[in-house]
């Protein structure tokens, strides 16, 4: 099978707002080869990926991921590694091709599953998909009262564990902070598993990092995550020296496979968390996972947005029996839920699944979505080389 | 001064190829702040790098460049910091966005220095600024007899060191790539300084890398620069051990601070090899100059294009009378040479400096570029967030 083409679509809800929510646009990716399609999603900013994809040369090693893609053979596994060093070296310097190219490997093993009638997980050599444990996911409240709010409404939807993200934490003292971490752990109970987002609010300083450490504590946190700037390694590393009960988390911000490789090597995280959508898709994922197995780290998805970046996400570590913990999109909004018409809904263990049908396994609705479309173009020397497709 | 305007010039010669030459195309940068205006230059692909500057909000850490940039406020060097801050926080998930930020950090440098009437070179600390020693930047040929003859007129055109680079280095086998090294080095003659750059051609793969060192050091190579991907630094240290006399260079990948100092920490590289157009501008490029002498590491500019981008890489190692060694772009395409009308010459005894002059010192003729500019436009929602702008 030859790749015949690659199609973006750009949804967006009718508002968005400066709110930390991933969910409010997305970049669908659609690849057709011989008789089969795949859908993928780009966990990035849509304007500048379709950009990286159609732009015009630039010299051998800045390319458009275009270059790499189309035409290409694709017959196996094999072949979406081959494509990804070609996107790697000819777009070398083509810094967003890596979330161009996320969306499309993803699309690449829906597609590939669909034509052998096979899960992505089994081609990713596992025996079956263990059932993961998923956390409800959710921004801190503008007040310790909203937090602890939004605890009750975790635990009352049935999630025993709870990630609190982004919202004051790291603006004003340690002092307030605290009142937000007790309230968590209040909403949550005394058994619930209490997880915090601190989304790079302290950038490179570990030793304001460092003061929230004992209400870290304090509050039987199990992980503090992205203390710091996604490649701080150093800071990572002289946290988790600090740190004693609360684990490090971090590793969204991996663009490659080495970068969330030297997280766990240089930085000492105890959890790597890696989405499909921005790391160069689901095979360096799985890479990372081998590589956290290896040293003793816990691999978690990474997902804030629809079912279909959910099931990639746990493809690369649907088979390790070991590693339950998974991000499960709290309250997405509707664009999210819209983009396929099935969703990976909790079993009677209040357990997720990476689905057991062929590829992603997941329906997307093309048509169902013109209400989210952001008619694009981009022209350049008078030629249109980017122009919203048709939804069908 | 608040920062009223943000313009973008692609440029590009009439015909693109796959060379690696990186002069063939240019991103300029023209800010507009109170009575003055700068110059800078993304080291970037152009079309994506424009688009996440315009690019519609898809949430609060992923937003368009410009609106961190847009009504800032610039009266110092601390502006500069807090604005890079800035960019780094609201746009953490445009990838992208270090590529453009540079561009305009460089011209916040360049506006501010004309403001004060400094180079600066001055407002980053510096004394004075050292003239620095230029290699001649150029292509391997495609046989030794050709590599030769480049070696040859690289000496004929007064360099005495020369870098030569990609070509069929790593593609074929390691005694092919013997004879080219053995040919550059004849061409140079004994006492000329010899330089291979093989442009990440080994990926991640550290055994074939190492196959070429017997070469390069028969060969006395001072460095073997980029033999892995930018991100690889355990490959890079892997190689350093058995690299003896030739040391490892890197870091034009870099696209922040973090990158290049762990390149040098983790990865053990002789030579850090900054591009101001890239890893953030002029302020990180002189914070990794300061960690480099820390370390015992040179430091060296990555600049393949124009004199502005030029200027701006020799800013941030200026006073540093013992790093010396500075890339010169030896045959650039002429769109490079047109961008600015005084170029960087070197002086009588063979060297270049950065300039007396205020701010990045070059003056920038924008209606000569007329015959370069790419007209493109982008429409989102049937409003045009970017469309090239008058050269005037």
């Amino acid at each position: 099978m030859r790749i015949e083409s690659v199609d973006f679509f750009y949804l967006s809800m009718p508002r968005v707002t400066t709110e930390a929510d991933g969910s409010q646009d997305a970049l669908l990716v659609r690849v057709r080869a011989g008789a089969y399609e795949g859908f993928g999603e780009c966990e990035a900013a849509p304007l500048p990926s379709i950009a990286a994809f159609v732009c015009p040369l630039s010299h051998g090693a800045c390319q458009p991921v275009s270059a790499s893609v189309l035409g290409q053979s694709v017959e196996g596994p094999a072949d979406i590694e081959r494509i990804a060093q070609l996107v790697a070296y000819q777009s070398m310097d083509v810094l967003q091709a890596a979330h161009t190219w996320s969306g499309i490997e993803m699309a690449l093993w829906d597609l590939l599953g669909k034509s052998r009638g096979q899960p992505v997980w089994q081609m990713l050599g596992y025996q079956r998909s263990h059932p993961k444990t998923p956390y409800f996911s959710v921004l801190f409240g503008d007040t310790p009262e909203q937090t602890l709010q939004r605890a009750r409404q975790a635990r009352a939807s049935g999630f025993r564990a709870a990630k609190f993200g982004w919202g004051p934490i790291g603006r004003e003292s340690a002092e307030i902070d605290r009142e937000h971490f007790m309230a968590a752990r209040e909403g949550l109970q005394s058994d619930g598993v209490l997880l915090v987002d601190v989304g790079q609010i302290f950038a490179s300083d570990v030793d304001r990092a460092a003061e929230r450490l004992p209400a870290l504590q304090q509050a039987g946190a199990l992980w503090l995550e992205e203390p710091f700037q996604a490649s701080a390694y150093a800071c990572y590393r002289a946290l988790a020296e600090r740190s004693g009960s609360v684990r490090l988390a971090g590793g969204e911000g991996a663009h490659n496979l080495d970068m969330a490789r030297h997280l766990i090597d240089y930085g000492s995280v105890g959890y790597v968390q890696i989405d499909c959508g921005r790391i160069g898709g689901i095979g360096p994922a799985k890479a990372v996972a081998d590589h956290a197995r290896s040293r003793g780290v816990t691999y978690v998805n990474h997902t804030f947005t629809s079912h279909l970046a959910l099931s990639a996400s746990l493809q690369p570590y649907a088979g390790l029996a070991e590693h339950v913990i998974c991000e499960y999109p709290g309250s997405p909004k509707p664009l999210a839920l819209a983009i396929t018409t099935d969703h990976l809904l909790r079993d009677a263990n209040g357990q997720v699944s990476a689905p057991e049908r062929p590829g992603l396994g997941m329906q997307v609705d093309l048509p169902a979505l013109a209400g989210y479309v952001v008619d694009t173009e981009i022209r350049v020397k008078g030629r249109v080389l980017y122009r919203t497709p048709a939804l069908a």
